[in-house]
């Protein structure tokens, strides 16, 4: 039952979203060494203007 | 101030939210033995495409 | 996978924390209509100075 | 490095969310000792019926 | 009942937790149009081996 | 800026920490088409009183 949570910009690619699932649950499964069904991951995506890094939000660079 | 967070797939039903609100809440005040009022509960709602099970999203099964 | 994260004072009775999580995950069980096994739960406790209300910590109350 | 996370209702003026940007990571460089830039921000925005306090979702109140 | 999370390195002068817990909340009353009691923070202090920037933990740093 | 958040178990080896951080920040940066530098990867431990799955405490598992 580990769980990733990744939170980042939109990406509106659904099969670059089936290869991140696998890689980041695959590297979850060796490190935990538990079998992969045990691993979920949460993606959650960003509008930029609820981001900011250095105090700037990112809608604005 | 105990925050409950929850992830889950789309519920639209309110009626369904009030309860398990109500359902929440109380038993968090009495584990905490707390007031109710003190007890706050965020409700994260996710695309079936962003959450994924054995690197599996869930939008796939 | 619904996933259910509690924030909150730390709490040492063990049979207390059986059955805050029997109360948590069957409500959560309801009202997603999922087998039970499928919610997880983590509970996260914080130290009172790392916890503030009203810009007051919790360890100065 | 730092990363603040603020969980709270939907503000549409994009000119309080600079300011706001601005206030939180300079209160964090300030803390961490370390420059503005490390600083990272999100804001996440909630439905008032996802949200309740003490069982009452905001919706209802 | 805005919430707070600030996720960073561990620091153990309390009085700069009063001030970072007032300066936040502060900011985030502002912004919220809210009463500052309606604020809470909670600040999350991670080890260095928990954390990486880059794929590098801080710990190598 | 995006962040990887992991929740599970303890782990004390630190050279799996590296090679956790190197896997989970490759792909993200592949996924995100950005810089590794941008990848911020926090490692979360929970003990086992702290965590249920399905209901059941793990640490009576």
């Amino acid at each position: 039952m580990p769980i990733i949570s990744v939170e980042g910009p939109k990406v509106t690619d659904v099969e670059k979203k089936r290869r991140f699932a696998q890689d980041l649950s695959r590297a979850a499964a060796r490190y935990y060494d538990m079998p992969i069904e045990k691993i979920i991951l949460l993606v959650k995506e960003n509008e930029p203007e609820n981001v900011s890094v250095g105090g700037q939000l990112i809608a604005d660079l």
